[in-house]
């Protein structure tokens, strides 16, 4: 079958023929409806080393951590799976008998350290081919929903769900306020979370007009960049502060924005994972609020996320490509082209 | 002042001229805006008798206990308050010094029993007035929004707002149904609560199409009455049944029809005071399904009712009524003639 | 291998020679240390019909739900068990990819109508034997800790825990009050967690004068069977009733006593499966306490329990008895002649 | 009376005779039983200046923020308070009818920058005089529990106490670890507080010998400052991390020290007011770890705080002074010479 294999660290992702994979016990090989193209899919094949990257990653393996397909065919010990459904999938692959993968929350595996991958397409064959065989636990129904635009929700939609569902308690009730820092596709889906499931006056920021333009066709009240972007938050707020921050870009600048504007007790997350510092003080936060990251989610997050898509709460904006354009998706992807997240789709004439 | 008196047990209120009260320490003198006219005034002035009414009711007093307007003295100690702003009045008045009243939750205070009254309308002076005298603290700031739509919402929508409150965590995340049985005041302004701050399907019953109607324009999805209700409901959640139900009515049926269309671990709450009996035994409920009751709310519930209506997210439908019609809104909420909620206007022309 | 059969339907099991049982995929075949005699196993092999029983529990299966052992042999596809490590079995067994088994929730498996089985012990073979194979989630370490008198914490503990857990919200910070009715295995270590885990002052009762005093041992204030019982429960919360309360019985009179001390915003659980009822209405029940039921627990939850076990804060009593003694460890507990848990040891002299 | 009073900035307070006060409107008149003195009374009087220091801390006023007395006198509009009745003060004074205060969270006022004081003997006259004058809603019954010992934990015991509360969702369940990091009369009582309220398991740290010897005494597993003391703790922990952790010193050293022992899903409060620095990043913090401040409680707290003084979880050490020998215990405390909390008690005879 036709494969995206990243072969050897800095180097760019490779197109060719490489054995369709069977499954083995407890997985189910799926038939790929979409495979997302991500960032950290660039910053693994470009940017990572050997020295320093985690051996998880280490190539050479199948692209491909946001994924959907139809089932085709059961490894031992699957049961209740009907051939030719369609699922999402969940791309975090931990040891599957701890505790944190207990209640579905691979991404926190106690024995990740031990484990040969932490995903499919992150360390272990993903989902830019033909087909993909992952464990039968992994599958999250969709029913009939189009398996195509579903499959970047698995990162994409599934990540802001996460952050925002820890501090839903934060924006429950009426007169909240959110605040969502960077307006790419992760930003854009929190945008449309926020919208639906609270109540919240989300406010939303991004460098790029167009991306402020689409966050509020989906609710988003915006405010530019610019030396009093703080005081303009804060305005909106009538001057308590946002309730909830999420910190898509996550580099000091943006940090320090947020926290800038946050109310007491309100929650300050960073989920980019750019690594900017900020330096925290008794005196620099308002009282009882909190500062946090927070990385991808749990099996349950990606059910819900499923049941949002399904009920037309979560729309995400897709740019598909055919198998043999897979590479074109990742050239467009690193040189800031794409409208909207790359599909690849293996099979277009299903 | 004109006022409207509650003066005997099972005795039609009257409309006559009492002395304009006086704020003592710690209370302010509001010049009417609005003032609601609820079915539990009803029920006091005409169904009540003295042997088994609470003693806190007993007559007379002027009714009215959804209250708003405009701060025009302050008694001795009250600092802060401008005169001549406008003001939500939370009802409840318990003894200010207990734990329950300390967390601005008078409706549980710990001293209720020995306490004179229940309420501002309840066992003491309401609002059906030209003027009414409140503690300060049961002040909540309405800014510039209009104090007179406002003034239901001070039971209408405190009361549905804080059962909903309760319910949150039930109703947190996609893929969530709430059901809201009874569509009168407080459950349409349920069904708004419901959309406005949860992405639950909210599904709705009343036994009126023309309300089911409106609760569709708020948002709902509705299920007319019939042997199969409980079935059409449960196949609109996929036959998981629903997250969270409200029951205004509270009648043995509603109740039954509510407690055979929950989910596991979901929470039905009985809001309507009307007694109805449930047999409940283990095998009746679903797994960890919670069934409770609630009464009115908080001051900070009545904040964040008053953030919701200043948004647009909440806005109760009236009848506006002047000082002199007062009674003739009594006498059409007892026939069912009222097409919004009652309020009487002491100060048409401000 | 040796093993206790549940044969047919209202007949008492069988001591015999099975085949020794070989792991599928995805499973580990243990080495029993313990195996727990419960209640419910009498229920299933002498009360239960054809006619009415969830056909997941026909039998014929070896017997036994309260299992521990070491690992003896890995299925296809477990990875990361050590071979002879102790494990603790969490008893229920679910589809394994729904939404509730993907947070450990075995119990609630969206797929349990369809299921060939609830647990091992329950409609698939369980640990009264000498070797019981099990999936490799259902594994919970126990490190050094004695596996033996473990055994009995998978249900014993667990169904206990999990209430308690659910109801740990209601039972936060000081001046709180806990009630456990019935103090039997499960009670008695409900009483264990509450005083390991809370400040609540823990309230016990049971018709048992013996039972109490263990009660006591462990922590709790004992109130006698009588006619001023609730007076009695209620005087100890200073007239307001407890926060939480734990029905271990669930017939009508130990529901209606939980019932009549219950505070504003307590929770009831009842968590005995006798199926008695309680009529409910608006009236019956103090403001906000909600009235609920439960059933087992989750896989983290037995992390938890194993937690407690470890560190001293849960002691269940047992009293063990040979494999070739099984059937008499039943015939006592039939009989009400157990001191403690009985628990099967097949391999005594490991 | 004679009263302790604080009359110019960076001078050390004047015992002296001033005017006995008089309640105004909902206030009472305490004759005081025990006036704590704090190390931020200290802070106020001999480290702060005019230039920097909040104007509601302008002196010249009476000392003391920790205080408990009997009800001598009530003013206007102030019922259900019984003369001669035991009540502990709630030391923060707001508005009395904003958001923050109509929850019992004064220490949030909404209009906190334009109230003329902050508290009881901060900025308004505090207790360290033979009568005060509070708010009635700022007391709290003590019934027949000893008011004299109790009067520190108006702070010492309510500000561990919300700091706690509020993680106690991360201390939820068995299995969990508490660090509490300085053993003054605050971290004292938080270790008592996490032994009765949490099953964890409390480990605390503190460069005094004795503290650590009394903090064991109190429950905790100590561990001394060194090079390793980080990797100490997270052995005790298994690895894992400690779930919360209480920073009673605040400096740039202790918040490093927590923050190197964090768990995934842990909780950090920097409780003591030194304002050391933190550099934060994604990089250096367990996943959905957050790291926040705090600032004393609420009223419903110190109702709380004192359910567990009167069923003897918390114990306060005191060393007692007559009203004449005042200043000797803040000239002790400044010379670090006092053994537990100095308590004013000025009606030794009463």
């Amino acid at each position: 079958m036709r494969a995206v294999v990243f072969e050897a660290w800095k180097t760019f992702p490779t197109l060719k023929d490489i054995e369709k994979p069977t499954p083995g016990p407890g997985e189910v090989l799926l038939k790929v409806a979409g495979a997302g193209a991500c960032h950290s899919d660039v910053a693994v094949y470009k940017d990572f080393e050997a020295a320093t990257a985690p051996p998880q990653l280490a190539p050479s393996y199948v692209l491909g951590h946001e994924n959907s397909g139809w089932a085709e065919e059961l490894g031992a010990g699957v049961e209740g799976i009907a051939l030719g459904d369609a699922f999402l999938v969940y791309g975090p692959i931990g040891c599957g008998h701890c505790v944190a993968c207990s209640r579905g929350e691979d991404t926190y595996c106690t024995n990740a350290a031990t484990m040969p991958y932490m995903a499919s397409g992150l360390g272990r064959d993903g989902g830019m081919a033909e087909y993909i065989v992952v464990p039968a636990r992994n599958l999250v129904p969709l029913g009939d929903a189009d398996p195509i635009k579903a499959a970047p929700l698995s990162d994409a939609g599934l990540t802001p769900y996460h952050a925002i569902k820890n501090s839903l308690p934060n924006l429950t009730g009426g007169g909240k306020f959110a605040l969502v820092v960077g307006l790419g596709g992760l930003g854009q889906i929190a945008v449309q979370i926020l919208t639906a499931l609270t109540g919240a006056t989300v406010i939303a920021t991004d460098s790029k007009a167009d991306a402020m333009t689409r966050a509020q066709a989906n609710g988003a009240i915006t405010v530019p960049s610019g030396p009093d972007q703080a005081a303009q938050i804060r305005e909106i707020t009538g001057g308590r502060g946002v309730d909830a921050a999420f910190d898509f870009v996550g580099i000091a600048p943006t940090i320090a924005l947020a926290s800038a504007v946050m109310a007491t007790k309100s929650r300050l997350t960073v989920v980019g994972i750019a690594g900017g510092k900020y330096e925290w003080s008794f005196f620099t936060t308002p009282y009882e609020s909190t500062l946090t990251n927070t990385y991808w989610g749990t099996i349950e997050d990606l059910y819900e996320v499923v049941a949002m898509y399904k009920a037309g709460q979560i729309t995400p904006d897709v740019e598909l490509f055919a198998m043999e354009d897979a590479l074109e998706a990742y050239r467009k992807l690193e040189a800031g082209e794409l409208t909207g997240r790359a599909v690849v789709v293996p099979h277009l004439d299903r």
